[in-house]
């Protein structure tokens, strides 16, 4: 695309390409249905409250994420549905205008569930505890694309992020899990954390598990960790920053209640 | 814009777009010129390092910013010419395509001097100095969106900006300066500060500027203080928080030096 597009006006008026004004939601579709789509439509709508931006109309994201199945020749496939809900048309400077015109869009990609586990390493760069950004699915992802670039070049899979007080919060693209003395253990979403939608399955169901606040030493004599979100369910974690993990199955009522709901 | 509008698809995969993965620049059109022009392609060059993307060809830059204005029809209008440096097309992910193509896009828009001194509320929202992107001027910028809007709504014109360990950085799209015994002082970069042009061109001239760590107490005893950017120059700030401040005439070398490089 050039300067001297077409498409080039629509874009670079839009808040969500100048500004990272707005949000996304990534869904899996499978077996032919979305999958936790109240969860997800959910947390667009508190998202919109954190930003304060007029909630999408749910019909419409279905519409839209349909389209997009379609539209990508998906209907079949394990696939991921992006959906974006863009602040929409801006002028100069920050201000949004008076009345916003937020405006839904989604894209589709086959989504195989990854097969093997998955390498960390700790990046440099920090989650912002100090914005309520850290904690929602914004166009504003910059520094996750950094901390993932960072754990690729490293030679790692994905990237573990720290919080500026050093407290363990979340994978570039994840949650985290972990196993100690028999226990889930995730950390706050205080921390920088996103409201992921595997960690709120296993939060709101009967299994216990423990939000802490963790520091990069806590994880040394785990039992065993995990990368969570809509796309993967759990991913165990064979390496963080070159210390090698065990890999122990799960209890078996945390992997049905994750197959549930993210299936092959 | 409809999800349904032939814009969609190029918009919708544009890393720009869907993760803030770019960078851009405000640029004064003054007196049939852009100013600071240097500078402004220096640090867009810097962050092209520390996003570890390729750098954008200056005289693309120069064509895009001057189409911009003449589409506009600002020839002999103060405009501010905006620059964006996007990380171009993606697919699904966080993960660049193994060799990106940004591409750069240019719009323009009268930029009139702001005539009145500033009142300034401190945003809850902070500053990442845990994150390269904070001193840089990227296309994920919520958390100054947010910080604007929380001043906005607050009755003031803009914000205040904290780290995360309660340092004073910046404003939501200035950055600070103030005198104290005499002495201009500002925020160290490695607060979580944009290295602003304006700012850039006060450190680097004869004029003593001290860069330093400040607390909000610190700023109850001093002279003075402004915002700098490129398209205001030193715009006084009258209030606050709620607490007045005196507005004092500037040294005749500063006010001097800022208006040759931003006049009105």
């Amino acid at each position: 695309m050039s300067p001297h597009s077409p498409l080039n006006t629509a874009l670079t008026t839009d808040r969500g390409f100048t500004l990272g004004d707005g949000l996304f939601e990534t869904i899996l579709w499978a077996d032919g249905a979305l999958h936790l789509l109240d969860l997800h439509l959910q947390r667009l709508e508190k998202g919109c409250e954190a930003l304060s931006l007029p909630a999408p109309d749910p019909q419409a994201c279905l519409d839209a994420a349909h389209k997009a199945i379609k539209d990508a020749g998906l209907t079949s496939t394990r696939a991921a549905v992006r959906l974006n809900w863009s602040a929409g048309p801006g002028g100069r400077g920050l201000d949004r205008p008076a009345s916003p015109t937020p405006w839904i869009s989604a894209t589709a990609a086959p989504a195989p569930r990854p097969v093997t586990p998955a390498r960390l390493v700790t990046a440099s760069v920090r989650r912002n505890e100090g914005s309520p950004a850290s904690r929602l699915k914004t166009l504003s992802y910059l520094d996750a694309v950094l901390a993932r670039h960072e754990a690729m070049a490293a030679g790692a899979d994905e990237a573990l992020m720290l919080n500026n007080r050093d407290e363990v919060c979340c994978a570039a693209a994840a949650n985290l899990l972990w196993l100690h003395r028999g226990v889930l253990h995730t950390p706050r979403r205080s921390c920088g954390v996103l409201d992921g939608t595997i960690r709120r399955v296993l939060v709101d169901s009967d299994i216990r598990v423990d939000k802490v606040v963790a520091r990069l030493p806590d994880l040394r004599n785990i039992q065993g960790l995990w990368l969570s979100n809509a796309l993967i369910g759990l991913r165990p974690v064979s390496n963080l920053d070159g210390w090698a993990l065990p890999l122990p199955e799960l209890p078996g009522d945390v992997t049905a209640l994750v197959r549930a709901v993210c299936p092959d």
